[in-house]
Parts: structure tokens; C-alpha cells; sequence
């Protein structure tokens, strides 16, 4: 697979006449050569591709890395050997930090290009594959730390424990720092488990990395009957959104059926971020359901659908499954959303 | 403190002409507001700062943020903000992606600038005090592991419950994923904790986190004689650098320090890093104690030393403190170098 991926954006390269990608993303560089730097590298993307990486990460680096590895000395010998082999004009990644970006750009002609990122957006069946395994993995762990039946422990404790359940059940590690927020907790997006004991509702987002693949989900126990009215609002949206996926479809379309189905319930201002994101090696990638996003999906993408309502300084609920586009929308796992 | 750091920044853009400061990266943006970001924000110091962050951290930031929050709509709607206040020139953080870049580029007169790398150089009491007590937990704790007693356990378990202890003692999180290399795995200085019982010898190199300030360490524990020749060479250039350490001496000349004692016994080939970093808020911060920063030291810098000497395949020792810069070097925390 990681050559087809190197042949694809050696065609995108072609097209735009460039010379050659820099690529310095860890994952964009696992991604395309199985080597995950530890340090720093830079990836090469040529007829003859190669990686530039710090003497610490030799070792690693020459295990693990199907293209060619090279220890980098300085930016300038890095520069001197690209233009000895007539390098000028060069695609960088949009992530590329500006002063890394200061040091090629005064020896080469630089534009930002997607090529990496629209590569990863259609996932191979073998990334699909640990994309399940690690939803698996994520969702059986979080049957057996039984929530229920230790609202005594305080969030960050069985934030810890569900970690440790996922690594006896195979994952390397989270795919993203757990969030177990309840009560007011819930309100935020992004809570960091706090050392108090559970309060109500119980918001979980969660996931495992298996084998560099990630896994998202999220989960609201609800008690009270307002906490109930709001939790089947976001699922109505959750699962009218994942109904309408199917190739061919634009990204801010199931956006906008996700967010209208909560603004007919008058709580437009209450969702307050995008409805869903790609991931893989990473836990965000593009494309996303967000209220600007036009991609078109296609078959073999990945993304979460995790619409939310927040009631600020009161309560919150969000509910998230991962979906693979097949000819529609197919949940990935099996757990169930209503869990008490 | 906090208000301090901003008109010592806006002493520096004036002195240089600057309208404002872009800051985008969540630990400077903690740095100087007290609002640590979860999605993105961009933050404008200038005689009234400002941060602009996404709707679904309006609520956490409104909580935490020092200064005032308007919520970030579009880069358009930012730009016009800035351009009716007659802001031109804009400094920028070095890691500002270079897509971000570009959003400004078109409306400003952009320059890298590392005011706040530089702010961020010199710890307060508070900072000091605050790195000190992460040390001291991520010590106590790993005695606390007691890891001669576990040698039947694996590396991945004994990370994870490293990690737990140190929750339990009051750390807020690992300051970076812990390291537990035995055996041939210790060759590699950013080794990944393997599913495999302990081999010897058995390196350590961990962290915890407290109020958002990192502790770092290193502990080898060697066996053989010619692991006790290694670990002697290494400690002997450890404390070297560290008797070097005071305020006036360049970090290039600490790093020498220690690179020639280890360059003495032949092993200068099996130094692959530099000597040392500082921390803070992030784990790696400026300046390194590395070949070519010739960074001058001054009091109330937080250093580590951490030479090693790696025999590819083989094993690899590393010795590791954090250093105080006051009239001389301390050492903050005090766990002994030898364990078994």
C-alpha cells in the first residue's frame, strides 16, 4: 500500500510540476513509511524518496522505514544535497511551522498542497481494519468498566481505569485523552476529568490507538426527564445524519441535517461545534461534517458523527459513532446508546 | 505575574515597531491568559490583548482567560477587527503553521518573532515552585513503583501503573509519555514501552505534571560490568555539566562539558542527542543545552541534564536531573543516581 500512496502523489506532483513534497507531519511521515519519528524528520517525496531524520532516531528509523533514511546535519546540507539533484520547486504540507518553512524557502520555490491529506482521506481496507479493531477494543473496554457501578470513583479515576482496560484488551494506548465529565462538567466540549465523584449526567468520549489507528466515541447517561428530552433530540440528529450518508453527498450537507433536526427543537445556539471529523493515524483529519466543508464523500472514507447540545453552566449531551461510507453510512461497533 | 509578562512583550514590540503579537500556540496562550485552549484560539497581544477562540470553548475560557474573549467567527471578521484598530505589523510565534500563515499574510506585514519564547525562558517563584512539586511527586512516586520488585511485570504495565501512582499522588497527568527501556530496547533513546517482562538494564524516563508545569527525569538501572562502565561514564559527565552550570556560561558550553567527558572514554559517537532542555508548560522548551545554542544562562532558568551513551542493539544508559540556575546549578528533587 505505501508504495500506491507514494505513486499517487508522485502523479499529483507531476500534474503541478513540482519537484518534490516535504512532508514533516509524524503521521503524514508513519503514513507513508511506516517509521513514526520520535524527534524530528523530514520526508522527501521525489522519483527517489527520502527521509531526513535526527541522529537519535537512526536506529528506529532504519527498523522500521520502507523508503530510504538519511541522518540530517543541517538545513543547509539538507538543501544542498535537494539541489544538487535540480530541486526547486517543492509542495509543503499546510501544517509546516513557519520557521521551518524560513529555512527552504529562500533555496526553493514553496506552495502549500493537500496532496498527504487527500491521500489519507480514503481509507485501505487494512486501515479500515484497525480502525474496527480499535473500536472494538475501546467499546468492549468501556462495557467492562461498568460505569454504573462505580459512580462512587471520582472521573479522573476511571478515566485512568478504562485506560488500563483498554491496554489489557490490546490497545497501545487512548487515542485521545479520555473525557469523563459530569454534572456542570458536561456543558464543556473538551472537560478534563476532575477528582470529584460522579455527578449526573455522565458524559464519556473516548477512544483506543491500535496499531497507530484510532477509535471515537461518546456516550451520554441521562437521568432527569429534561436530560432525557435533550439526549433524544441529539440522537434524532445522530441518527438522521448517519441515515443520509452515502458517496456522492457533500460533507456540509450532513452537517446541515444534523444541526437542523436540533434547531427545530429551538437549541440551534447550543450545538456548538461541527458534527463530525475523519480520523486514522490521526483523531482529526479531514474531511469533516462541519457547516464549510464541500468535500464530496466517497467510498471508504471514515468519520464521526457526534452532534451536542450544552446548556451552559447546567448540563450536557453528545452522542458519537464512527461511520465507514460504504454504499451508505455504516456504523462501526456495536454498543448501545442508551446505557442505564 | 501575568500582567507582568504582557507589558514586558509590549515593551519589545515597541521597541521594534510592532502593532500586535499573534500567539496561536496553547501553551503561550496559557502562559499569558490562563485559558489553555482545547480546539484553537489565537491570541492578540497589543495595549488592549485580546484572544479570539472557538464557540465551543467560549465557556472554559470565559471561566480562566485573565484577558478579555470575543469569539472567533471567521479569519475574515478577525482580520477587519485588527485592520479598523490600524494594526499593520504583526510579530508571529516560530511554530505558527504556515497555513495560518497565510491567512494574515495577505492583510499584514508579518515577522517571526520569539518575544515569548524568550519571556517564557526566565521561571517566576510560582513556576519554580510549581516544577518543583511535579518533580517531587513523579520521585516519590516512582519509589513508590519500587520497579526491582515488579521485574516480572511488563514495560507497558509498569509505565501505565507509574502513571497511576502518580495520579494518585497528585499529578494532573504524565508530562510526556513515560519511557520503560530494558534490555535492547534502552538503545533507543525515545523507546516505546513493549508488551514484554523487564530485560536489564531497565531505563526510566519519566515526568508528571502539576498545575500544567512538567518534571522530567532519567534513572538506568545497570547490571553487568560493562553496564556499571557505561553508567560511571555517564554520571561522570552528568555531574560534570551540572558543577558547570551558572549564570554567564553559554548553553554550547555545557553541552561541550559533558560531550568531552564522554569523548574521552571513545563514546562520542553514542551521544546522539543533546544535553539537555528546559521545561515549563511544555516539556521542551528554549534554550537547549545543545551544540549550537549559544543561549548565555541566567538565574531562575529550569534546565535538565541528561547526557546517555546508546550501543546500537545492545543497551543504551541515560542519566537524567532537572537544574535550577541560581548562583550555581541545583538540582531540584533528590532521588538518588544508583538504585540497585
Amino acid at each position: 500500500m505505501t508504495c500506491q500512496h507514494i505513486e499517487n502523489i508522485l502523479k499529483n506532483l507531476k500534474e503541478k510540476d513540482y519537484d518534490a513534497y516535504l512532508l514533516n507531519q509524524f503521521t503524514n511521515i508513519a503514513y507513508i513509511s511506516n517509521y513514526f519519528p520520535t524527534s524530528f524528520a523530514f520526508c522527501i517525496i521525489k522519483d527517489d524518496p527520502i527521509i531526513f531524520t535526527s541522529k537519535m532516531d537512526m536506529e528506529i528509523a532504519k527498523n522500521n522505514s520502507s523508503i530510504d533514511i538519511i541522518e540530517f546535519e543541517s538545513f543547509s546540507k539538507l538543501n544542498e544535497i535537494l539541489k544538487e539533484e535540480n530541486i526547486s520547486k517543492i509542495a509543503v504540507e499546510p501544517s509546516l511551522p513557519i520557521n521551518l518553512y524560513e529555512k527552504f524557502n529562500n533555496d526553493f520555490d514553496l506552495s502549500i498542497e493537500t496532496f498527504i491529506n487527500n491521500e489519507r482521506m480514503i481509507k485501505s481496507k487494512d486501515e479500515i481494519n484497525k480502525i474496527t479493531k480499535a473500536t472494538k477494543i475501546a467499546q468492549n473496554s468501556f462495557k467492562e468498566l461498568n460505569i454504573l457501578l462505580n459512580k462512587s470513583k471520582t472521573e479522573s479515576e476511571l478515566a485512568y481505569e478504562l485506560g488500563r482496560i483498554m491496554r489489557n484488551n490490546g490497545a497501545e494506548s487512548e487515542s485521545f485523552d479520555t473525557i469523563i465529565a459530569t454534572g456542570s462538567n458536561s456543558s464543556l466540549p473538551h472537560s478534563t476529568p476532575e477528582n470529584k465523584s460522579l455527578g449526573e449526567p455522565i458524559l464519556i468520549d473516548w477512544g483506543a490507538k491500535y496499531m497507530g489507528y484510532c477509535s471515537d466515541n461518546t456516550r451520554t447517561i441521562v437521568y432527569t426527564e429534561k436530560e432525557h428530552e435533550i439526549f433524544d433530540i441529539v440522537l434524532e440528529s445522530h441518527n438522521k445524519a448517519i441515515k443520509s450518508i452515502k458517496p456522492g453527498v457533500k460533507c456540509l450537507d450532513i452537517d446541515k441535517i444534523a444541526r437542523d433536526i436540533i434547531s427545530e427543537y429551538g437549541y440551534e445556539k447550543n450545538f456548538i461545534h461541527s458534527t463530525g471529523h475523519s480520523l486514522g493515524l490521526d483523531i482529526h483529519e479531514a474531511p469533516n461534517f462541519s457547516i464549510k466543508d464541500d468535500t464530496i464523500l466517497e467510498k471508504n472514507m471514515v468519520l464521526t458523527v457526534e452532534p451536542g447540545i450544552y446548556l451552559e453552566g447546567n448540563f450536557g449531551v453528545r452522542i458519537e459513532d464512527t461511520i465507514h461510507v460504504q454504499n451508505k453510512g455504516k456504523i462501526i461497533g456495536d454498543l448501545e446508546h442508551i446505557i442505564n
